[in-house]
């Protein structure tokens, strides 16, 4: 097993950080996205959608989107369980992810590749050029905002994201709040004191750094 | 268990095809999107994010992601498998998941939500009005004509989505081409004719009325 990295980028950190609250080590071979190498030719072999991580498995068998990865490891290495121990917890766990991916994630996404400068016609990843959008960027914050006022509802009422667990969800969100106050420099208001305090707590594991 | 549901949407369809394919009846409740019935106080309390499905549990546990709700079934009701049968084909199912979500489904909610003057400041689904982006629409049409490309691909190596079984894969693609020619009034391209092939045949299945 084979991880396609690039340890300053919010993507693979979500399994970066997954795999070491797993405590696995697998070999790592870096893409270097600032010299665009996910777009060259020789990547797209591996992922035509030009983004990394890709887990490449052991009968060359490559997978490219984050929920599928930390979902495989999750079955190959089950301890500690990182996507529940039940159903019931599996299915909020689930719903955070998504809710996660798409109103933290994509919106910070959202809000970086309409605004940069370096991001001219890379509004979205993959291989296709997109122009910015600037209102997109605008939307893109204030859905940012909305997300960190969720997650601060959620996190008056649980210790974790998903419940009284570490999970999956905490990887997803904490990475979310990193990528918004980092490289989109969207400020996390001081009024949100549980998010804060969550943060503070999930920033301290050690996984964290990777 | 109870659904929340409105039968003519295309989110709620990807469980009601999931159900019907597993064969399981579970007690449906309509919430009615025409009278924006989702947007009322009563339904913020059983789904902050005001969107249908959503699965109700015996102990009153609410699950409102479409993916949460699928798995949730899976386990409950194991056969027929439609999230694979060992780890790399769910790896490979739930990396076609991924990808259909994002650059299909969302892609057409894009093109339609940002231009249907019915859909005026709903662009977003959710508790908050968004203002339609014209160029977003339009962005959206051309992300669902490469998603179009990239499903014929895949479907002149694979009899099914994400390989020779049926899948949650072919679930959500087949709504996916339903929404976008229906709805959204994308075409399918003609000469798309391994995609052709397989929408015939999956919308052949009993389920694919449900």
């Amino acid at each position: 097993m084979k991880l396609y990295d690039f340890p300053m980028a919010p993507s693979p950190r979500r399994v970066n950080v997954f795999l070491a609250e797993k405590g696995i080590e697998i070999e790592k071979v870096e893409v270097d996205l600032r010299q665009a190498e996910q777009m060259s030719e020789a990547f797209k072999l591996i992922n035509p959608h030009c983004t990394v991580p890709v887990l490449e498995l052991d009968d060359g068998t490559y997978i490219s989107s984050i929920d599928a990865i930390n979902r495989y490891l999750e079955e190959i290495y089950p301890e500690p369980p990182l996507f529940g121990t039940n159903a019931k917890e599996r299915a909020l766990i689930n719903d955070w992810c998504h809710y996660i991916n798409v109103n933290g994630f994509m919106a910070v996404a959202e809000a970086l590749r309409n605004s940069a400068s370096r991001m001219k016609d890379r509004a979205i990843t993959g291989p296709h050029n997109f122009a910015q959008i600037p209102e997109l960027a605008a939307r893109g914050r204030e859905r940012v905002g909305y997300f960190f006022e969720d997650l601060n509802a959620q996190l008056a009422k649980t210790k974790y994201v998903a419940g009284d667990a570490y999970s999956v969800a905490d990887v997803g969100a904490m990475v979310v709040v990193d990528f918004a106050t980092g490289m989109a420099k969207i400020e996390l208001p001081e009024s949100l004191t549980n998010l804060k305090r969550w943060y503070m707590e999930v920033s301290a594991r050690p996984s964290a750094s990777a």
